[in-house]
């Protein structure tokens, strides 16, 4: 494809994206197709290549069909994943210059612009100067919280851990409400599910502090070695909130890592006045926030934030004869593949630059300040529904509701909502309890949607 | 940003694109900023929003002289990182979309259109039938050879690993010219670096069945448990092929997980005249290639596929609450997020669908034919030079030489070629000699480029 084919159609799929976003809101949010609908529609690989109206034609025919439409007003489903215009645009730009930014020399641009942007953001979230130089871009969460395990191991280790491996005793800490992901990743380091203390919950679902410290110290008395905890602002159940700073006191005490893992909740630090719900961070060794959630940055793109770079990179660098350079042995540099799972890497910080930007942190915060109050104008009308309960606190944006009549009528009124298409939410269980997670942060959403969401849960019951 | 602004503004970026294109070849391939350049150019953060025109004009100002041009046609260095423009409109749909293709669930198509690309790939590049169903998109190689190795674990301990981790007692094996990916993927798995065996080459820096033979015996004498025995197609130093067929056979004997990592040539398999390469992959237990080196599609999409998708999701699977649903509870879908590192992902098929529908096979193919014809020309030339030789053979599309005059001026003469700006290119080191590689394989690269290249390099002789 020549530029100027690329410009002619290029503006074509531009349009068609831009058709999209203003239709996608007459759209089912849920695709309603069945296992293997999609595929059926396909047709082989084509031997001679074709114009590029053949692939815009199957997307209108197959894929929208087979799409449940995430940035769709409606969608209060999981988390919400932005994927706000400019970062569109942004993104395109980093496929468009198509660099890889493993190394420094390998584009010195993409590595300062990344550094800047985290660093800018240190100051822009009130987040603790020990985290400035120490930001990086990771593609999610889940591989955020895998990294700081690896710098925990390493660390702990006394710096062995590159070259002996883990040996069993070690021990990781995370409330119920957060258990999964950090399971994943301390199977993946090798410790193996078995290393994984759950911590109870206290009655809002927060971390309760008096467990974590009686299970450090029944497995220090064991002889076992806690290298991690996991804090959580905002879990993905409820949007609890982990007591950051009391957590924070005891792994110091212990010399344990102390990972805050704010995936959704983190962008709201940009506000001052939820900052309180960051307390403690100041003592935290590394913390996370989705940029790609609730930051208007099209997936992926999760912020990363350590105090101890020098840990990190040490545990994870590599040097084979192929990636020395000048700037590298000079030291004047940071190499980000030290810093992550993969290798190589692309120049994720344009769509960031570019929302950043377009919006303005005065613009970011409006949104999140609108997603805010529109939960709690829904947390009013459930207060004041002889129906319907809040079965945890509403946390910033997010809403965990039941129906009183119990575990069927609310199931059942999750259900009739989705079918429906207007609205797609997910379910939760509170303690044993199933719930509906109502997680605001569509961009497009107004208050008239989430109106006629609560107007068709109160209808159900 | 409205869909309106977004159309007008996302002619312009099209239109940036275009030009950027049209004229990198005149733009010197390296980047020539010093450490913190682009840096002190950048503003902080605004408060309020502004239009997109002070990105464009940062990157023509700023990134741009910090950019490395990966697209350039003088780019040598390193493995190509093809960014053809129709996957460059691929991956734009995919961020306009917006979805999140963690589940089959949340959005299928995401799911069906990989599922149906890498299965057709299965049949175009002539991989074996046990890899059909087994097909998944990982970020890049190094990820690839991780998700591997973690399956590996898991068979080997019998299903344990999940719950148990690693004990201290398991191997892999990798030849010396593959070592760096192995080693960090198995101190991620906890095994550390002292688990690595570092197999001896031949005089073609194969990797010799004896030794492997030899160290596994050993090992298994020792009590250790080989787990994974990692057979390149195509190192990154040379190009060299590790005689999979003979590996394999080892590996069924022991009962070791056999993975080929073919992230640079893989792409090769497409064309029938160079299969020879991955004889015995149908032995194999899993397999990467990746589609953004050599197969035109932007970063990151590297190919992987597995025999045993089933050992591979019961490693890494996690249902949390938040994520159960019909779908998956009936066994009738795929749910990719058990197949990888993170548990978000993009749909990355999309650009790989738009470079197999532009191009077509034979496109793909006429492609690398005519890379591969580049390097055979450089080759003869080479051959007749009085100067210059290769220190290994000619692998595809890349080759290795050097000066006959020794180090000094195999590095003189690099460093020559990479300060004029017209070409770059990196080093390797072969049995402790500094040697030149030439990887061709940008889209753009033509002869007169290639020539150009081999009269720079006479000429610092």
């Amino acid at each position: 494809m020549q530029p100027d084919e690329f410009r002619r159609i290029g503006h074509e799929v531009i349009d068609w994206i831009a058709d999209y976003r203003e239709r996608v809101a007459d759209l089912p949010v849920r695709s309603r197709v069945e296992p293997g609908w999609v595929r059926e529609r396909l047709a082989p690989l084509p031997e001679r290549g074709e114009g590029f109206d053949g692939l815009l034609s199957d997307l209108d025919r197959v894929v929208l069909p087979g799409t449940t439409h995430w940035q769709h007003p409606g969608f209060y489903a999981y988390f919400p994943s932005n994927a706000s215009l400019p970062s569109v645009l942004g993104d395109l730009l980093s496929s468009g210059l198509g660099v890889q930014g493993m190394l420094w020399s390998t584009s010195p641009a993409a590595t300062e612009v990344e550094q800047h942007l985290l660093d800018e953001l240190v100051g822009a979230m009130g987040l603790p100067e020990r985290f400035r130089g120490g930001g990086v871009i990771q593609d999610t969460a889940s591989s955020a919280a895998l990294v700081a395990l690896l710098a925990a191991l390493h660390r702990q280790s006394g710096g062995t851990w590159r070259q002996s491996g883990v040996d069993g005793t070690e021990t990781v800490y995370v409330s119920s409400q957060t258990h999964s992901s950090i399971e994943r990743a301390a199977r993946l380091a090798g410790l193996g599910e078995r290393a994984v203390r759950s911590v109870d919950v206290d009655d809002v679902l927060a971390m309760r502090v008096d467990d974590l410290a009686s299970r450090i110290e029944s497995d220090v008395e064991a002889g076992r070695k806690p290298v991690l905890v996991c804090a959580t602002v905002g879990t993905t159940g409820t949007g609890a909130v982990d007591p950051v700073r009391e957590i924070a006191a005891l792994c110091a005490e212990h010399g344990i890592w102390l990972h805050v893992d704010a995936a959704w909740a983190g962008p709201a630090a940009l506000c001052p006045e939820f900052r309180h719900l960051f307390d403690g961070l100041d003592q935290a060794d590394s913390f996370t926030a989705n940029a790609h959630k609730w930051m208007l940055t099209a997936f992926d793109l999760s912020l990363f934030w350590t105090a101890h770079p020098d840990v990190l990179v040490d545990a994870l660098t590599i040097l084979p004869e192929y990636l020395r350079n000048t700037a590298t042995e000079s030291g004047a540099v940071v190499d980000y593949r030290d810093w992550q799972i993969p290798l190589g890497r692309r120049f994720r910080a344009l769509k960031l630059w570019s929302v950043l930007r377009w919006y303005g942190l005065e613009g970011v915060r409006a949104h999140l300040r609108r997603h805010v109050e529109l939960a709690e104008m829904l947390e009013s009308w459930v207060a004041g529904s002889e129906e319907w309960r809040l079965v945890a606190p509403r946390s910033l944006a997010l809403l965990t509701l039941a129906h009183r009549d119990g575990d069927d009528a609310t199931r059942e009124a999750m259900d009739r909502v989705n079918a429906a298409g207007d609205a797609f939410v997910t379910h939760t269980t509170v303690n044993g309890r199933f719930a509906i997670r109502v997680a605001i942060g569509a961009e497009s959403t107004e208050e008239h949607h989430v109106r006629a969401l609560w107007q068709a849960l109160a209808a159900s019951g």
